[in-house]
């Protein structure tokens, strides 16, 4: 019973009776939570106390994916540690694992020599994949000890930008020729040693190396071994260009179930292979990186880095910030008599601009998610707008009454009460406005609107909130 | 060539010779925005000029996924007349690819008669994913109609919460004996007319239907025929708990670069399988619904739904937000004497609190993906807290000196850019301390920290950013 389990259900099962009693679905995660921090806490003990030996004798027990997790997960100094006592086949196969950001410090850390071996053991899909964090001599050297055919499959697949196709291809594909046999397509995948990750299909390509059709693993089980291969091939292949979207493909993945697929060049003729997992990767990170893109920080930003990077990296999003800040200040200024007058107005004005802000990024959120999805198109936009504007209204009107009461009961000042309630249901119009425009504009643009749709939104609401409050109370209050 | 070609290639084809002047990557993009947009105007169009017959022959050139895809872009109205249209047996299909709410929708609007046959067309794995939407009596209705083997499945299946590994796997799977040989495996692929999606292994069981290994579809071809399974099965096997979380699930996907794995009970027997493709579609729903979750709005809010119940959705939020903004406003009001007296204060107190929200959301985006990367435990937090008040205190210094710059120059007074300067700083190192602990909390917790952790920010550096400026001010200035 115990050959083939992995190491999550041993200590579930030792854990098991202590953990009964506790609600289930929190069981689960604190098995997990509880496993991955103890083997942490294992080797970064080892690690403290400078058992080598130890470490290295827990290090093999691993397989280099969990190496590769614990090193994600040890403060940098134990990281550092643990990467020197790795043997150096190990290290590339672990290198290629790691999150970028701790690749990268490690690869820094390293030096040139060791780094060149390891470097070595890499097939040329796995140098492809972290090329981008090797400095440039290396790279280059790198590339230059390899044979010429791998050498320009390496040049070609780093000069796609990121987020295509072709930077997320993997280069080795079983092919046949369709005038094969299905017996020979079996011989074929006995003598390759070892197949390319997740192949699943075979490709079969025509006198150019174009691609003609594919043939499913599974068909070599099922045809007769005489059956030639253009008879039972299938012809209805979903293909990728070097160029296209790599979140595109992945919706083609999830769409047509796919597990690999075949790359082709605008003549079809056979580039790459693109996988599931490589695009299982590629999405993971995009989601990753979107959480830290949208408070400006850029994706590789490392929580155990230096500090004075750390302060740098934040200053481009500070100081468009303090520009929007400083520009809805002034909105405010224009209008000091009136506050110096009625000194409320400078503690209610706040609550329009920040209600404003927070019903506007519901509407994008929405329209965001609507643009992702493809709901929206230039021909239900007005449906839209409409129905955004007549929820703003209602809610405007709704919640604006609750806060002009309350202003009128604090101040005692009806008419107080009323500007707010004016101010907050015309904020929240344009919060919708800006809300539905901004996501849109941007999508058109080709730019994420998931990105800057949230500044300018709360810019506009936070001046408007401000001006539109204060605005209205100089007309009627003063 | 054309035979194997898919939809997006062809219009890429033929639109080449235009697009080629172009930007290269923008190519990619415009052709799939306008080959998505041309399928859906076609039908739009058709929909429009009720020609049911060429709508029909449109749908038949389209496979159901392809046809799903199309009904999440198209409007309300227009949807339900395509869905309508679909005979029973496709109309299955493509309601299990639909996007929950626009299924939900169809589901809603469609004679319970039909959808009695429609759901009659379904395998049970996919009944059970589309379980949540239906009505209870319809459901019951399903399920009752199963043998007693799937209906005990079905049950089971829809009792384990939702975002754990039981709610996402599917029932069917090819099992073996371990004392059977690899011949007999082969004949059992070739006797099965349809095998599981994503069949990449076969599941080898003991004698109580407890898993003792794997075999992979690769190695019935590379093993002689009379081999036995159990000489050569893979033992050491990555299995899943059907109470294990999901997401983890999906973690462990990709680092061991899986596309099936068997679920266990705790005694080991087969209970089910996960696909890659379950867990990627899994994964996507999260992310999509977590920017939703973030504004405060539940996972199916539908862009397209009925305006009254759109508005009511965003009460819960908004009033949280009122009661926050609320509560900030009184700490302005604390100091309304101040104001009255320089009402310099009332237009620069905003900048304070905004800068602080700002920097305190980029320490939380930070933490909160090493949460999710489990880089951040209790060893090294305090670590953490050192680093990122040492930025804010940095960052704080440069920023508020400039800021204090500003407000002396536009206010002629020192003192007024010192208070500035120090109440920035401040509500930095405020929102540093806020932005790790929220976040740090939350997970503790066991809740989502991407969730809870912005409101709880803002409302501090809101409410502290006034309270500190104003504070300072009227210690200092008045």
């Amino acid at each position: 019973m115990s050959e083939f389990e992995t190491r999550p259900k041993k200590l579930a099962q030792r854990l098991a009776p202590v953990l009964a009693q506790l609600q289930r679905q929190a069981v689960v995660e604190t098995v997990t939570h509880r496993q991955q921090q103890k083997r942490a806490d294992v080797i970064e003990n080892l690690v403290q106390r400078q058992q080598s030996a130890a470490l290295s004798r827990e290090l093999k027990k691993l397989n280099n994916a969990d190496i590769a997790h614990l090193l994600n997960m040890l403060p940098a100094d134990k990281r550092r540690t643990v990467w020197q006592q790795l043997d150096n086949h190990n290290a590339g196969d672990v290198l290629v694992e790691l999150n970028d950001t701790i690749a990268e410090d490690l690869i820094e850390i390293t030096e040139p020599a060791r780094l060149g071996i390891i470097l070595g053991t890499l097939d040329i899909d796995e140098l492809t994949e972290i090329a981008d964090l090797l400095p440039a001599p290396l790279l280059n050297q790198a590339v230059s000890s390899l044979e010429a055919n791998e050498r320009n499959w390496v040049e070609r697949t780093l000069s796609y930008p990121q987020g295509t196709v072709g930077d997320n291809m993997s280069k080795d594909s079983l092919t046949l020729n369709e005038r094969h046999t299905i017996n020979q397509a079996i011989e074929l995948v006995r003598s390759t040693p070892e197949l390319p990750p997740q192949t699943d299909k075979l490709f079969v390509l025509g006198k150019h190396r174009q691609l003609v059709g594919v043939v499913p693993l599974i068909d070599l089980i099922r045809h007769p071994g005489e059956t030639l291969i253009e008879d039972c091939m299938d012809k209805d292949v979903v293909t990728f260009a070097p160029h296209d979207d790599a979140e595109d493909a992945g919706q083609a993945f999830e769409r047509y179930d796919l597990i690999s697929a075949p790359v082709v060049d605008e003549r079809h003729r056979l580039v790459g292979r693109l996988t599931v997992e490589s695009i299982m990767d590629y999405l993971r990170e995009v989601a990753e990186n979107q959480a830290l893109a949208k408070e400006g920080l850029r994706a590789g930003t490392d929580l155990f880095g230096p500090i004075l990077e750390g302060a740098r990296e934040r200053w481009p999003w500070l100081m468009i910030n303090l520009c929007t800040a400083f520009i809805a200040s002034r909105f405010i200024s224009i209008f000091e008599d009136t506050i110096q007058q009625l000194v409320a107005l400078a503690a209610l004005m706040p609550i329009v601009a920040s209600v404003g802000g927070n019903t506007g990024n519901q509407t994008a959120a929405l329209v965001i998610r609507g643009l992702a999805m493809e709901q929206i198109q230039r021909g239900n936009l007005s449906y839209i707008y409409r129905k955004e504007l007549i929820i703003s209204l209602l809610n405007g009107v709704i919640w604006g009454a609750l806060l002009g009461l309350f202003a009128w009961m604090l101040y005692s000042n009806l008419l107080l009460g009323a500007v707010m309630m004016a101010a907050v249901t015309l904020n929240l119009l344009l919060a919708a406005l800006i809300g539905i425009t901004v996501p849109f504009l941007l999508d058109r643009l080709n730019k994420d609107p998931a990105m800057g749709s949230s500044v300018v939104l709360t810019f506009a609401t936070d001046s408007m909130g401000f001006f539109l409050f204060l605005g209205l109370a100089t007309l009627i209050l003063v």
